[in-house]
C-alpha cells in the first residue's frame, strides 16, 4: 500500500472516530440523557461537528487526495475510495464559511419555528423561516452545480447519482399504476384489524422484539436495542450498531415492524467490513439502498404470510389469551390493512408512496422556483385530495407533519420510496437465486437471505453507486415494476380483487 | 470581561467538550457497550484524547495564558482561573512527546501484565513492567520538579499542594492513634452482621437505592443511575452527572453504601456552577476533597444511627420479611462491623486507612529509590502482618489487588484517606453550624446539610487549594484528630469499649 494511502486511511479513521463519537452522544441524548443535560450536550455536539468540519476541509487532506488521485499504482478499490472522498471533499469546499453559518443559523431558527407552528397548527409561524431556507437551498443548488434540474444537486447528497429525470420516470409508474390499483383496494371490503389493538403487556412485547432481532441474525454482541420516542438505528462501528424501538400497550404493530425495520438497517451496518472503517468502502452506499434493507425485512419478509407461519406460534406463546381466536392468516390480513391516511409515518406499504410522491412533486417545483412557500398548504391539501381522497383538517396533520424541511432536508423524501422499490427488486432476485427461500422463511430460517444480502450488497459499501449496485445484483437498473408486481400479487389476494 | 479572557474561556469550553465527550464514551463502555464494540471504542477514545492533548498544548493557548497572566484588570477569580490553567499548561509542556509515548506504551503493557499476574496470582509476571513504570515515574518526578521529596511531584497531580511532610504527619496520627484503637476493637466481642446477608430481591434493592439518591437531593433531571461492575460517578456537565452502582442479592450492603458513596461524589459535581463549565472554577478542587464528599455521605451520614432511624422504616417496607426480627440498632451494628481484611475495597471505615497507610509507606520509599520492585511482595506481606495481624495467602489478594500501579497512578492512594479525614472535619463543622442537624437527619431531612456543602465547598470549584478551602470552612488545616474523635466516639459505643 502506498505510504500516502496509509496516511489517507489514518486521516479518514480519525474523522470517523470524531463522527462516531458524536453518534454516541446523539444516541445517549435520544435514549438515556436526563432533561437538563440538553444544553451542554448540544454544545459538545457542535464542538465535535466543528472539529470534523475543520479536519475534513483541511488543505493537507486535499493535497493527499489530489496526489493519490493521480497515483496509477492504486487498486480499483483504493482508487474508488479516493475518488469518492475527493468528491465529498470538493463538494464540501464549495461552501463559504458565511454560507455554512447562515444555513446553520437558519436551520436552527426554522426548526424552532416549525415546532411551534406544528404545535399550534399554524403554517404562518413557519412560513417566514421556511422561505429563507428555500432561498438558501436554491442557492445551494447553484453552489453545488447541476446539469439539468437544480433539484438534482440536492438529490445527489442523499442518493448519489440519481436525477429528477430518473425519479420522474419512477414516480410516473407510481401515478399511473399504483394510484389506480390502490383505488381498487379502497373500494373493496376492508379486512379485520382488531387483533392488533388488544392489550399487550409491554415487557412481553419487548421480549418478543428481542427474539425477532435474534431470529433475523442481528448480532447482540455487536449491538443492543433500547427504547426511544422515535425508533432509529445508529452505528459506532460495524462492531457496535444500536437500534431503538417503541412499545404501545394497545397496538402490537408498533414494536413489531419498527423493530424489524431498524433491524434491517442494522444488519446492513453490521455487514459493512470493519477493515474499511472510515473509508467510503466501509460506509453505506446511499440512503435509498439503506432503506431497501430496512424495507426488505420490514415488508417483503416481515409482512409476508410465510414469515408469520413461523413467528405467529412464537408470538402466541407470549400472548396465548389475546391470540387464541386468531389464525396467522387473520394476523397477516391485519398487518396489511390498506387505507387512506393523513400521516406518512403511519401509512401502509402501498399508500406510503403517495405521501412520498406528493412531497417529491412539491419539492422539485419549489426548489425550481415554480411556486412559493405561501402556496404550500393549499397545494399540499389539493394533492392529498387528488391522490388519497382525503381532506386535511389542519396543517399540523398536513404540510407541517414532517421534520425534514425544518432541517433543510430537501431531496431526502424520495429515498424512502426508492428504498422500497429497490427492496422489491432485490427480494425478487433473492428468491430467484436462493432455492426454496420462501420455504426457509416459513421455517423461520432467514440465514441464507442474510448471507445473500451480505455478499451482494452489504460488503461493498460505497464502492458502487446505487444504480450500478442494483445492476450488478439484479441485472438491471432500478425498475418500479418489481414493486408493482409484488403489490399486485399480494394485495389482489388479500382483498380478493 | 477582557476580550482575551473570553477567548480563553471559549478555548477551555472546547477542551471540556472534547473531554466530556470522551466521558460519555467511557460511561457507555462501562454500562451499555456490547462486547465487540471494544476495539473501535478504544480507538475513538484515543483519538479524542489525542485531540485534547494537541489543543491543550497549543502555543496559541500558551500565548493567551501568558498574556492574561500579566493582565492586572482581571478579577480575583479570573486571575485564579488563569493561574491554575497556566500551571496545568506548563506542567503538561514539560513532557517530551517521547516521554508521553513511552509512558503510554508502558502503561498499556503493564496493565495487560497486571491482569494476567493477578489472575495467576504471580507477581513475577507483573514485575518487569512495573520496574519500567517505576523507573519512568521516578523520571517524571525530575521532569515535574519538587522541593523536598520526589513523591511530592506525583502527589501534586492528584492533591495539588500536599506534600510528604504533611502526609507523614497525618499518617503518624493513623499509626499512633488509630492502629492501637482498632486493636482494642479487634479484641472486643464481635457484633452480629447476619441481617445483611439474607436474600434480598434485586429489583427492590434497586428501587430502594433510587429512593436513597432522591432523599440525598441528587437531581434525577440532571443525572441517572445505572448498573456497572465497578460503581463510579462521571460528569458530562453539572447538568448531567451519572452514577452507577451494583447489586448483590445476598449482600444488601453493596448497593446501599456504593449508591450513597457515588451519590456524594455526584452531589459535588451537580453543585459545581454551570457558568464556569470548562474553567478550573467549574471543576472539583482535588481528589481528596472529592472523596470527602463521597465519604461524608457514605460514612458520617450513611453509617450513622440517626440516618437509619429514618431510612430503616423505608427499607422495611421493601423487605418486611427479612427485617421483621431486626431493629435499626441491629442494622446499625451490622453496617459498622470492624475486622481485619485483606482487600482494601471491602474494608470497614477504620481499618480502611491501614490499607492506605501501607500503600503510602510503600509508594514514597519506592519512588525515592529506597527499595526496588522485587522486594515489594515481601514488604507488603510484612506490613499486613504488622498493621492488620493477617497473613497474605497469595499476591492476588495482596500486592496485586489494586489496578492503580498498573495505570502508573502513584500518589493517588493517599487521597482516599485524606478524603475521609476532610469528611470528618467538615461534618464536625456542619454540626456546629447547622443547628439540630442530627435531629434533621433522624427525620430524613438532609437538605440543610446539602445546602451547607454547596455553599461552603461545591460552588468554589478549584478557586481555593484543598487546604485553603479546609481552613476557610473549618478555621484550620486538615487535622486528623477530627476523624479520630469521630471514630472513638462511634466505635467505643458500638463495641462497648
Amino acid at each position: 500500500m502506498p505510504e500516502k494511502y496509509s496516511l489517507y486511511k489514518a486521516k479518514m479513521q480519525q474523522l470517523a472516530d470524531i463522527s462516531h463519537a458524536a453518534s454516541v452522544l446523539n444516541w445517549d441524548q435520544e435514549v438515556y440523557m436526563p432533561s437538563k443535560g440538553a444544553q451542554f450536550r448540544a454544545q459538545q455536539l457542535s464542538t465535535l461537528a466543528g472539529l470534523h468540519h475543520q479536519f475534513f476541509a483541511s488543505d493537507e487532506l486535499g493535497e493527499i487526495l489530489n496526489e493519490l488521485n493521480q497515483d496509477d499504482s492504486l487498486t480499483f478499490e483504493q482508487k474508488r475510495n479516493v475518488q469518492l472522498t475527493l468528491k465529498d471533499y470538493t463538494d464540501n469546499k464549495k461552501y463559504t464559511t458565511e454560507f455554512v453559518q447562515k444555513m446553520s443559523k437558519t436551520v436552527s431558527e426554522a426548526f424552532i419555528a416549525w415546532q411551534e407552528a406544528k404545535q399550534k397548527a399554524d403554517f404562518t409561524i413557519f412560513a417566514p423561516k421556511l422561505k429563507e431556507l428555500v432561498k438558501l437551498k436554491r442557492e445551494e443548488c447553484e453552489i453545488l452545480g447541476y446539469t439539468n434540474h437544480p433539484y438534482d444537486a440536492l438529490l445527489d447528497q442523499y442518493e448519489p447519482g440519481i436525477t429528477v429525470a430518473e425519479l420522474d420516470e419512477i414516480f410516473e409508474g407510481v401515478k399511473e399504476q399504483l394510484v389506480p390499483f390502490v383505488k381498487e383496494i379502497f373500494a373493496a371490503p376492508q379486512n379485520d384489524e382488531s387483533v392488533m389493538f388488544q392489550h399487550y403487556d409491554k415487557d412481553k412485547q419487548w421480549q418478543f422484539s428481542l427474539d425477532l432481532l435474534k431470529d433475523m441474525g442481528y448480532d447482540f454482541d455487536a449491538g443492543r436495542q433500547d427504547i426511544s420516542t422515535h425508533p432509529f438505528t445508529t452505528s459506532f462501528s460495524p462492531q457496535d450498531v444500536r437500534v431503538t424501538t417503541r412499545v404501545n400497550e394497545n397496538d402490537l404493530s408498533e414494536i413489531i415492524w419498527s423493530t424489524i425495520h431498524e433491524g434491517g438497517h442494522a444488519l446492513y451496518e453490521q455487514g459493512l467490513l470493519p477493515e474499511y472503517y472510515g473509508l467510503p468502502q466501509g460506509s453505506a452506499c446511499s440512503l435509498g439502498i439503506h432503506e431497501s434493507q430496512s424495507r426488505l425485512w420490514e415488508n417483503n419478509v416481515g409482512r409476508s404470510l410465510a414469515y408469520w407461519q413461523y413467528q405467529f406460534e412464537k408470538l402466541k406463546k407470549y400472548f396465548p389469551e389475546q391470540l387464541k381466536n386468531y389464525t396467522e392468516e387473520d394476523f397477516y390480513k391485519a398487518m396489511n390493512i390498506v387505507k387512506p391516511s393523513l400521516i406518512r409515518t403511519n401509512a401502509d406499504e402501498v399508500t406510503y408512496h403517495f405521501h412520498i410522491l406528493i412531497r417529491y412533486e412539491i419539492e422539485k417545483e419549489l426548489i425550481a422556483g415554480n411556486f412559493e412557500v405561501d402556496e404550500l398548504p393549499a397545494l399540499w391539501n389539493k394533492k392529498y385530495r387528488d391522490y388519497l381522497g382525503i381532506d386535511v383538517p389542519s396543517d399540523d396533520k398536513g404540510v407541517l407533519q414532517d421534520i425534514h424541511w425544518s432541517h433543510g432536508s430537501f431531496g431526502y423524501f424520495p429515498t424512502y420510496s426508492i428504498g422500497s422499490f429497490y427492496a422489491a427488486q432485490f427480494f425478487q432476485q433473492a428468491n430467484k437465486e436462493i432455492e426454496g427461500l420462501e420455504n426457509m422463511i416459513q421455517k423461520g430460517d432467514t440465514s441464507k437471505l442474510l448471507e445473500w444480502l451480505r455478499e451482494k450488497i452489504h460488503k461493498h459499501g460505497r464502492i458502487f453507486e446505487a444504480n450500478q449496485l442494483c445492476e450488478k445484483v439484479t441485472g438491471e437498473k432500478l425498475n418500479f415494476s418489481y414493486f408493482m408486481d409484488y403489490a399486485q400479487k399480494k394485495y389482489r389476494s388479500l382483498y380478493n380483487l
